[in-house]
């Protein structure tokens, strides 16, 4: 049902300032930067195997992201999962039992189809799925 | 230098609580238990594509993953990239102005050879280097 781990979000006070670690440290290839304006961050893709890191810049005090950096300082703020067909995931996620965020998908960085589950259903990782282009092949 | 994502440290105060979702709702592959004493934890393992999700269980409350509980709550404890040549990667780290936990490798669970860099110098996530037997081929 799930086939990798797309992606780990994680959250930083500035991309400006921890890019180099992942790019320049680690060696990770960097693939540019995006605005998401319905989550208020800027985003920053490096890839590593067949999984992304996003390092998730908050643009305003009311991003989901600026209140996590607030409680729990920088860290991993969410993981997505690929699937190949996420209105079956979630179909089958909603009948084992999990209450969904997003009971429907949306459109995330990279056009992405996306969906989150709710944390009370996902053990305290915020979990995310994603039906993105480059799973389809 | 880094060839993936080997695997996410989940902190969990009971695997026996947190493992059903991992198998039974996301459907991920149950590989079996371990315990690792020298971190005071049991590991629960679980593989997705070419990662695997290891749940932590402190079986002390000396486990550096109960302290990570008490003040966070479950949630992702570490991320482990995957190395060819663990020794190598060290020596352009720390050549890089990387601080280490371990400046050379001790043995993980698995009998994979890994070592921690400096959370000072990992940008609020713990980042483990891990040289595993099943990354060799």
């Amino acid at each position: 049902m799930l086939n990798k781990i797309n992606h780990l979000g994680v959250a930083v006070t500035s991309i400006e300032e921890a890019l180099p670690f992942y790019r320049d440290i680690l060696g990770m290839n960097f693939a540019g930067i995006e605005e998401v304006p319905s989550q208020l961050v800027k985003v920053a893709f490096l890839s590593i195997g067949e999984s992304k890191i996003e390092l998730l810049e908050p643009t305003s005090p009311e991003s989901p992201v600026a209140k996590f950096l607030e409680k729990n300082g920088p860290g991993v703020h969410h993981v997505a999962y690929g699937v190949k067909d996420i209105e079956a995931t979630i179909a089958r996620l909603v009948a084992g039992g999990t209450r969904m965020i997003d009971a429907t998908p949306r459109i995330g960085a990279h056009g992405a189809r996306i969906a989150f589950l709710h944390p009370k259903s996902s053990n305290g990782v915020l979990t995310e799925l994603c039906e993105a282009h480059d799973d389809c092949h």
